[in-house]
């Protein structure tokens, strides 16, 4: 099964808006055969590795990391697949998470007389999919805020003066974060700032190339507003862009500039606090196959996303400078006292060149007992 | 060598104002002798070494952290007594900090006949008193600012309130900090607002134990105005603290009521800022032989030692939450473009319970090009 994880991860860019899967296929003790899901569309892991079999697969045992699809999608079932190839045992890394199929492709291969056995390294084979297993259970993305910052929770000068905080090593792991999303999210006020083209420019084996020789997540602006120019760089190519803003507040003749150049427009309504209501925003993108988020944006929006409940994760790159107390604030949270602290567990930390990049979860079930 | 700053440790806490040296004898391959130094006025770690020898000296190789000391200070040279004791080697770590003395008792060994090598492990020892050496060789004491803070850069809720941000295991270690200085300095506005007593609370196995129990570090406090609070805990008891003051300002009867209560009053003149003068201040924290300080204070004072060059290192406790942006910043630093950020080197990082632990060393040589 690690093998199949490992396997899984190949995909870990380019699967969208599929899972990613890794399948390997034993018989006497040896590997005959492996695969993994690539592009949708394509074949999915075990219908790839019962392709590149070396040998017989009859009695064989094949590893999935997750359960075998039981029904037809743009490639037939991966169930109905094995049982034809006369597999002898599956083992399962976890459920489908989508609970109107879950255990169906399990039931299909034991109605089969397939020997079924699993979940095995559960855990992990989650977490090849966070985005697509919590748009299935939730009906939401998966939303990771990348903030970076100085060692005084600085992301700007007062002035906006902010490139570069961090170093190029740094630089490069977002790009990896952005090569693994569905989607990137910013606000009108970061699109103002710094004009960015929010475009991934590494492919899977982290070589800096053109933008168009990787798969592009779509962009997206949370623009309340409509004010974004109809020159902004993360417009183009207006294809894989879309802008969120309130019908109400958005000058007409812009709107129909903007929508004559193919720029996909989406009116939201409003939240209670007079923004755009964020969780409707990400709720519509899982709709439409969205699986992980990425958030890259300022103090406002990205304490908005914490305020609204959606943040999965928080990816933090620390440079070790001080910016000083007249600098940008981290996150824009009106907290009044300590009780009201937003915590957080922290999963990861490691050194990336000369900043620290850390990985936090919000405790949001524990803001009010633990502060 | 490296048995012997591990001995050298073992007078982390306690050889104050001396610094820590750990010694080992050896003879025909085998340990002889060893010791330490443990408190100022009793054995140097040589003369405790050749004292708890288990066998004849003569011939053997002593390896000491520090140069052997050749002046009679409160006890007797140590290069005399290997010399008396027939040592035939002594390998040291490294020389006596202090120029003026600095190869004077590696001359006299050698004058003696002694074959003398070294530095050996010269990084390792030299970290045993970074206090001591900086004492020595600039006149002033080792700077380490100490910092509490959520991951936002911020210390405290505009209110003020601020306990406990971290968690219990990084408060015990903020206590080992305490516990290995010469002094802890804290400011008025902390004084006021927190009412600390900045005592050391642990052992040096880390026991949690009475105050009067172990040394306690001199407790100083930056006061221009003179309005430290007479019942203030920190001021007790009153002959471990001493409070910097501006002459001009303070109130004549608050002099004489501090004065007959036994504080050291010690007026300082102002620097260019209107604050108090903190290079003058340490300076004479230096020449009473203060090795360590530990500075624990609020973004003010903390900011004011940073912009004064003074800070040798920053030891940061950053707790897994938010406090938002209208908490209190890390440190009040007037920076207007990132050329002017004060750069960093992070030298450790470590999790301790569910905060993190960060150690910087200010580059304020690099603050011009690097930003």
């Amino acid at each position: 099964m690690a093998q199949a994880i490992r396997l899984a991860k190949q995909g870990l860019r380019t699967t969208h808006p599929n899972p990613r899967v890794g399948c390997v296929l034993v018989k006497d003790g040896q590997v005959i055969g492996s695969g993994f899901h690539k592009v949708a569309g394509e074949g999915h892991a075990e219908v790839n590795a019962l392709a590149n079999a070396a040998a017989d697969v009859t009695g064989s045992t094949a590893y999935v990391t997750l359960e075998p699809c039981s029904h037809q999608g743009k490639t037939p079932p991966c169930a109905d697949a094995l049982i034809k190839a006369g597999v002898a045992c599956v083992v399962f890394g976890m459920q489908d998470p989508n609970p109107e199929v879950a255990g169906r492709g399990l039931a299909k291969l034991r109605d089969a007389g397939i020997e079924v056995i699993g979940p095995v390294l559960e855990t992990e084979c989650r977490a090849l999919n966070p985005g697509f297993i919590k748009r299935m259970e939730e009906g939401l993305p998966f939303v990771r805020v990348k903030l970076a910052m100085s060692l005084d929770g600085r992301t700007a000068m007062e002035s906006g003066e902010s490139q570069w905080i961090t170093g190029p090593e740094a630089r490069l792991d977002v790009q990896r974060l952005r090569a693994q999303s569905s989607a990137i999210v910013t606000g009108i006020g970061s699109v103002i700032m710094d004009d960015p083209s929010m475009t991934v420019r590494i492919d899977a084996q982290d070589q800096l190339c053109k933008p168009d020789q990787v798969r592009q997540p779509l962009r997206v602006i949370m623009d309340t507003a409509l004010s974004v120019p109809p020159e902004a760089k993360i417009l183009y190519p207006t294809n894989q862009v879309c802008v969120f803003f309130d019908e109400e507040e958005a000058e007409p003749e812009h709107v129909a500039l903007l929508t004559q150049k193919g720029v996909a427009l989406r009116p939201l309504p409003l939240g209670e606090d007079g923004r755009l209501d964020l969780v409707e925003a990400m709720g519509q993108l899982a709709d439409e196959g969205i699986n992980e988020v990425l958030v890259e944006t300022g103090a406002e929006l990205a304490g908005a996303f914490l305020l609204a409940g959606l943040v999965d994760e928080l990816v933090v790159y620390m440079a070790p400078k001080l910016l000083g107390s007249e600098a940008r604030p981290l996150l824009r949270l009106p907290i009044e006292n300590m009780a009201e602290a937003v915590n957080l567990d922290l999963v990861d930390v490691r050194k990336i060149g000369a900043d620290l990049k850390l990985v936090y979860v919000p405790n949001y079930d524990d803001e009010e007992d633990d502060a």
